[in-house]
């Protein structure tokens, strides 16, 4: 047996997609998981849409210009896109890529059209959770006790609903928001585990030669 | 707006598998979450080996004569089987399918053998979890502390977890049990996640058709 202590273990990160409805708690939800987590950090997307006051570039967004955007998908740089109201918003590649090689986990706030190209591009990295409101009427109680949309934004957010709703079976694991608590539980016990799925460590090879080597 | 609350969604239980060499922690792993986890019980195998003092059957294994053993095991009743020291054990199917099918999961504590002839049968109501010592040293020492083990019987142990480790590839998480908490949270959130999987929800159809109709 050999005394000295196996070298720690090399982990792959992984993409984690958070979808749902607007108003079902996906946005608290990964506040959270952000400042809980040092391990993920959130993916900084480009945008082509002019920059809001207290927006910080490379911080909120990249902030860059269409011809610039245009020329990045088109070399296949982005990992997914939209064009949204005519601006366009979309995730670059290299960055997320370098991240997961390091043993970084990626955070995506993002829709079923966003989480479709991902998977098209990266599903082996990809953990896809869908969050669900417990009823219509606790979404409808979200989206009218933040104050701060008018009827018809909320409005047209219940309707979006069933739209975003519609795309529950293409994700991973679903999680049914009735208490924030208890759902921030449940999705740091996804990251825990999916963080231990022997696929997603590399290092597992050196270690496990290493103790065979002792035995 | 419906005013009725959706119904409690339906899942489907899972098969956990646990596997590890002797002394790596898996026995005290599996007595503490069955203790913990009201909705996980251990899968009872059939043996042909004799009761020894203390056991009870049907509450830790169903006995059994060889006939009837074999009689079942080529009926193809068995999920999983092996023969040790002349005597065979197995895991009766219909118990476990009837469990799984009820959304109760169950626990197996077995070795590589097992948990690959349960690949072939049950694959998607698998969750197979290697857990691997934190070193050559640390297994010897927990083999040799227990005090109960003669030391011809401790060398053939140590011997066979090389045999039993060079396996960890079949399985879908690796564990290192370096600290027994640790590794028991992260054993539980596991199980957590894997009960969370949309494909183990089915009642997830009925929940997002109420829901929709609500919106």
């Amino acid at each position: 047996m050999t005394k000295t202590a196996p070298p720690p273990i090399v982990r792959r990160g992984l993409l984690l997609v958070l979808s749902s409805p607007s108003g079902a708690g996906k946005t608290t939800l990964a506040r959270r998981l952000l400042a809980d987590d040092a391990a993920i950090t959130p993916s900084i997307s480009f945008t082509t849409r002019k920059m809001r006051p207290g927006e910080v570039d490379g911080r909120d967004y990249h902030f860059i210009d269409k011809v610039a955007f245009i020329a990045a998908r088109d070399r296949g740089d982005l990992l997914e896109w939209a064009e949204v109201f005519g601006n366009f918003y979309g995730t670059p590649a290299t960055p997320v890529m370098a991240a997961i090689g390091e043993g970084r986990d990626v955070l995506f706030d993002i829709d079923w059209q966003g989480a479709r190209q991902l998977s098209e591009r990266a599903l082996a990295d990809l953990v896809r959770i869908f969050i669900l409101p417990p009823s219509a009427e606790a979404l409808y109680q979200r989206l009218t006790s933040r104050n701060q949309d008018p009827p018809e934004v909320v409005a047209k957010r219940m309707a979006a609903a069933s739209g975003e709703i519609s795309h529950w079976g293409e994700y991973d694991y679903v999680l049914v928001n009735s208490d924030l608590d208890a759902c921030y539980r449940q999705l740091t016990a996804i990251l825990t585990a999916e963080r231990l799925r022997r696929a997603r460590q590399p290092g597992l090879e050196v270690f496990v030669k290493a103790l065979l080597a002792g035995l």
